[in-house]
């Protein structure tokens, strides 16, 4: 098969423009990199084409992801590796550039889902932040992200990498506005919980079992004020005197990890009662 | 005042030579720029030197600082924005970069401390990983933050942005042995913890009242061999299917969390004790 030799090859062109938001929104795909990222979204069948070079093969888990991959007639492209530099914005892609299909959710989809938790980015700002959050949100099995407007795109390059491939597996709702957010929220019998700085109770004395939708604030600024408004509890974290913040993704993590463990007692006391119903 | 105007400038060369590991531990100190990590420094006295341009100016808080800073006769120079540029790491130093002086604390030094947590970094490799622990154990009110032989420079301009100031107020010491670091925490009466991916117990079944010394492994390999046989409690944060890990300072920050709760919980505990007593 032809090797693309060339960065002004037209596909080439076309497939380096998603490395601007402007046309992963137009296209509805974003680019990803490295082995990890490309077995997730294979995973997650979100995989439309992708692009390698020779140092692919370099590793086991290389000639394995290529093993799978090359049987996709047509969406398979060796390239030299000036071409994969062209494409890749980090100093190891690891041999693999892939255009992804974004995969998104909306409310009404969402709506009835028995999952407990639903995380809700209000403005974060820094792309390794929105990333963290993800993958917490992954491992947390939190039911979904919605990403109100204001907050950074969920695909661009560096939060993708930080995701750890949590971009497949989270469903995400995008550029939805805090009024229709909410009232979805307010529908579906969700307690509103947001992490403030001041002003809360300390964030492990209230109850979380049951549905519950956290918000998390913009890294300088906190919440809108409009969502302020709007929430069943204000928690915070304590800080020792003199520390201002904590990192947003930090206190999302501590925050979420909370909740959970509430959701995991209140089930394992419903498992020993059905159990001892059972004697 | 003179206005330095070249990067040649002997001082200037010699200063910019604090970007590099080599030279900051030749000399034990580091670079800082922005007015928050100036004000923290200037709070906790390890502000050598710094340069401005006129942009300091331009906030009413950057005006404060200067008047304070102003005053150090001999350690204020200012500079053209082009040297400034030159001293700076990132896009936007805010009108100041400064040396500050490294201020570690040896283990014979902390003995006999009565804080009751100690964070321990085996081999974190990434800087705002590092850094966004600092800014975590300064929150969370740890008493010292130990860097084993293997973690990354925790003077790094990266590192240090990411503290938010965490850097002047969290004990720190660093270039240690496991061996050394061992011999005291058991001589000092710690439970040695560390948050494993594998093979542990859920991390919030632990019992955490008394010393604890917390340790977080390197990112991809986790902790050291030696480091794991000593371990009084591994402990995991449970992950939903799929998901193989968290951010370290995303799990840092939900172990640590989860110690300062059940040492505060402790303490309400003791104070009503008392207070009833007292009736």
């Amino acid at each position: 098969m032809e090797i693309i030799q060339s960065a002004q090859n037209p596909l080439i062109k076309g497939v380096k423009k998603l490395q601007q938001k402007k046309y992963r929104e137009e296209k509805g795909e974003f680019l990803i990199e490295g082995i990890r990222l490309v077995e997730e979204a294979e995973r997650a069948e979100q995989l439309e084409m992708f692009f390698y070079d020779e140092s692919l093969w370099k590793t086991k888990r290389g000639r394995l992801l290529f093993h799978i991959l090359k049987q996709k007639a047509g969406r398979c492209h060796q390239v030299s590796s000036e071409v994969l530099k062209v494409l890749s914005e980090t100093q190891t892609p690891q041999g693999i550039v892939a255009v992804a299909k974004k995969k998104e959710l909306t409310l009404s989809a969402l709506s009835g889902w028995t999952e407990g938790i639903v995380l809700i980015s209000d403005g974060i700002q820094d792309p390794g932040n929105l990333g963290a959050m993800i993958r917490t949100a992954w491992a947390a099995g939190v039911g979904a992200l919605i990403a109100l407007t204001g907050t950074v795109d969920p695909y661009n390059s560096k939060t993708v990498r930080s995701t750890m491939g949590g971009i497949f597996h989270v469903p995400l709702l995008t550029q939805l506005t805090w009024q229709e957010v909410y009232e979805w929220i307010r529908r579906q019998g969700y307690q509103v919980v947001a992490g403030v700085l001041n002003g809360g109770e300390d964030y492990y004395r209230n109850d979380y079992t049951g549905k519950v939708a956290l918000i998390i604030g913009n890294e300088g600024q906190g919440l809108q004020t409009v969502v302020m408004q709007h929430v069943d509890r204000k928690v915070k974290i304590p800080l020792a005197q003199g520390a201002e913040s904590l990192n947003a993704a930090v206190a999302c993590g501590v925050l979420l990890y909370e909740i959970v463990k509430q959701h995991e007692i209140v089930k394992q006391h419903e498992i020993v009662k059905q159990q001892s119903k059972a004697l």
